[in-house]
């Protein structure tokens, strides 16, 4: 059985693949490595023993993605192929739909016309915006996101939905909330280009002494300690899920399936309470300084991901220093490659 | 000052085009034809005197885009190509989603890249879905359109104000209640490809004999005489208004400008007048009867389109009556062709 995986060579995409390799799916690989570097596909290699078809180009050259679809028996997607950055989303909005709907719906029409079902879409909980309760399930109300990026992710879900109910497909949401931490092995993980939109990353280079200081947006929010709270799920843990989620739908009786996921641990850190648990993990010190607020940022964001452990079996088992440990694994593997 | 009109063969772009060149614009038409016929340009030069250049091609095509702009100093784009029949938009999402928003983001990137400015949008009042209040405004709240063309539509909306936003460029997006009519020289009007989707050409088709009875899906809504209501706009005010929309963008002093525009008469019709002044127009007959509602069709839609008419200088000036004339006159021109 092979599944494609656009994006595989991406941050959660590496991740997921090297689950799907260990759990026996065969692996076709759609990169155009303009958010990845071709040894993130030897290291998966390493890691797994196995070899993925890897086929880097853009996934809006339909021609091309045609011929995949000769060349394999496809049978299920996972779509991380996207731009992602919410920053640059608000300056490149035209490129960030552009990138984001071309390629899904190019993949979709091969599926529409060849007849292929199981899609599993990366999505975020972004499509949340700021809920007014907490923890966030997947009944909480949808609000028309603010960023470019976060409005790509709802309408690709919108197009994903009509796209099963009109051709009888099995789909699946899957709403990410702040996935961190690198493989165990630490071969894989973020990579750093340009700077780091995220936290972790920023703490990571901070610590090792790339950047000065660790920017913290605001430390005024209302919460215990002033800085926003977000729910940080491993990255190896988010890839499990994405293999169960690929399961449940092709192990499913109905013709039409569309799921919907919270991916979180269902517990909320605040940014100093990462920094702690970051330099508890590696003993390091990370200095920082308090800026203002960031526009768009909201205060507090936790998932109840219990549809999740329910349907699909899965729960996040891994701590937040475990998980930072991985990262500064990940840090040191990068540093020993520039060496 | 050349402009671009996407779909310009189409029911409203071939009006548009007359009405601009009859304003002296230079006109550059892109359409692939795949819901108009080549004797409408024909019929276009007949009326106005005047040839656009004219390019029979997919906008999903972008390299033949780029060669376009390349031959042409384009100052504006009105963005008629698109997919409208909300039945199939159910049944083909994918198909709906590639057409509308390739086509439109494709145009994007060059406008982008080039620093052009002046865009307008063909929207609908499909974005308002049931408002809670008539007649509706501009600031009607929006919703989430059920069917998947009216889903493009309020993404066609997002994608451009976000990329007037980012790159500092002028807009506006229309939104069209039920435009209806013919050229008043009887060359121009909606064809008939297929089972029509719109009321009135079912009611010509049904007084030409074509069809044997008009469907009235529904006559127990909450209205004067139980069948749904609309506000129905004669298609020559419809062009018109869009000649002014682009004016005061291009005329407008302001880099960046959003401009949104209800465009209709601010009266609403049932079902029943429609027919009514069908017959009365024309002195024919047209058989009728009642079947069951129709899923997702509303009660009743009309505009508040003081803004318009206060910007953009422009009122709908034709009669119910005198648009159904029009109508019945294009029936004939087809009728004599067909001969």
């Amino acid at each position: 059985m092979a599944v494609l995986v656009t994006g595989g060579l991406g941050y959660i995409g590496s991740h997921t693949v090297v689950e799907l390799l260990n759990d026996g799916f065969e692996v076709v690989i759609v990169d155009d490595l303009s958010n990845s570097e071709r040894f993130i596909l030897k290291n998966i290699e390493e890691i797994t023993g196995k070899k993925p078809f890897f086929y880097p180009f853009d996934l809006r050259r339909r021609e091309l993605l045609t011929q995949v679809f000769d060349a394999h028996k496809i049978e299920g997607c996972l779509n991380f192929a996207a731009s992602k950055a919410v920053g640059e989303s608000q300056l490149k909005p035209v490129d960030y739909y552009e990138n984001n709907l071309f390629t899904l719906i190019n993949v979709l029409q091969e599926f529409k016309e060849r007849g292929i079902s199981n899609f599993i879409f990366s999505s975020s909980c972004t499509v949340y915006g700021q809920a007014e309760t907490m923890p966030i399930d997947e009944n909480t109300p949808l609000k028309l996101p603010e960023s470019v990026y976060g409005k790509t992710k709802q309408m690709g879900e919108e197009i994903l939905t009509d796209f099963a109910k009109a051709y009888n497909r099995r789909i699946s949401l899957l709403r990410y909330f702040n996935p961190i931490g690198a493989h165990p092995s630490g071969k894989l993980g973020e990579l750093p280009i340009g700077v780091p939109n995220n936290l972790i990353p920023y703490v990571t280079q901070t610590a090792a002494g790339i950047r000065e200081k660790l920017n913290i947006w605001g430390d005024d929010y209302d919460t215990e300690d002033g800085t926003a709270v977000r729910d940080y799920i491993y990255v190896v843990d988010l890839a499990k899920a994405h293999v169960s989620a690929l399961k449940k739908l092709m192990q499913s009786n109905e013709e039409t399936v569309i799921d919907i996921f919270n991916l979180g641990t269902g517990k909320g850190s605040s940014v100093l309470e990462v920094v702690k648990a970051f330099e508890t993990a590696n003993d390091v010190k990370v200095p920082y300084q308090i800026c203002e607020r960031r526009e768009g940022d909201i205060t507090v964001a936790y998932a109840n991901a219990d549809k999740a452990e329910k349907e699909l079996h899965w729960k996040s088992e891994t701590t937040l220093e475990e998980s930072l440990r991985t990262v500064w694994k990940w840090q040191m593997y990068l540093d020993a490659q520039t060496v």
